[in-house]
């Protein structure tokens, strides 16, 4: 059972007469919630030739690797939810570049939107929600402890643009995209 | 006031002990309700050296021109939705080109992302949300009754990107994106 957030009654899911899917309709004051899909925003972090990860501290994927990355916030933009991340998991300032990957998450009602970050310096630490943060070159990507498809997806995509060189900054970036199935795993 | 959607006892707006930012906590179960925003997402549809506009016939901006977008719905993708709006709004099946542009719309809680579609043919009908549906040349499109200011930008950007032949279909399109201040009137 769910109750109005505005006036606390019963909700029925049914479908309102000016619509044509369901929804969650407050019994009282006729309120409807809409549900909507959230954004995650991130970053993919170079240094030099090197990438940074960060090893989960929190559910889900606990010890697993991920790109920093994390629901963006209301009064935030897509690039600066994507640079905060990267500062509170990672401890690392980064110059943003564009958007490079958007992926949809359709059966976790999520859109995950990457973009192209340089760090400055090799400074970084692991913040709260992190075990641990590192570099790692392409070689020694931990590909069979990355934490989500769309972070193993982001960081295949990132490697094969960057053997062809368009990645440089002197090309225009086309931005990658794909649907994660729901059966996808690492 | 606001009340718990899960228990219906009342909402205090506070920092949880873990986190860093006011969030919707209830004080009985403590039940955090996370606030997020949502993605609009639409297209650009092109038939020939045409854009296929929508007269708004519901609020805000009643009566002012846009391209077919609307709120992205759960269990789709963000194309997949971008396609369902140009059905719902304009009546046209398109085919489904890449991600043309996101805008960062905060102060209403929103990201903007548009696809550049093709119509396959020169049909259109006006939806429920639609006055009427029509088909403009650059030199036609009425700039000065469009309703968005994600829409003007998005147009601006198209007609200049066609005119150097970088939407052909032979180069990479490079998403374009910027933040709409507050401010920015049509």
């Amino acid at each position: 059972m769910k109750f109005c957030s505005h006036c606390a009654a019963s909700i029925t899911v049914k479908i309102p007469l000016d619509d044509s899917r369901e929804r969650h309709v407050c019994d009282a004051c006729g309120m409807v919630h809409y549900q909507n899909p959230r954004n995650v925003v991130g970053t993919i972090p170079v240094f030099g030739d090197q990438v940074l990860l960060c090893r989960r501290a929190i559910a889900p994927r606990h010890g697993y690797w991920t790109l920093p990355a994390g629901f963006m916030e209301l009064g935030e933009s897509t690039s600066a939810g994507a640079a905060r991340e990267t500062m509170e998991e990672a401890g690392a300032m980064v110059t943003m570049g564009p958007l490079y990957s958007l992926l949809n998450v359709a059966h976790a009602e999520q859109v995950h939107l990457f973009y192209l970050a340089s760090m400055t310096s090799p400074v970084f630490s692991a913040g709260e929600e992190s075990l641990e943060v590192a570099l790692f070159s392409e070689h020694d990507i931990p590909w069979q402890e990355l934490a989500f498809p769309t972070v193993k997806q982001t960081l295949e995509w990132f490697f094969i643009d960057r053997a062809a060189g368009i990645l440089t900054g002197n090309h225009p970036v086309t931005v990658r995209s794909r649907d994660i199935l729901p059966a996808e795993k690492i």
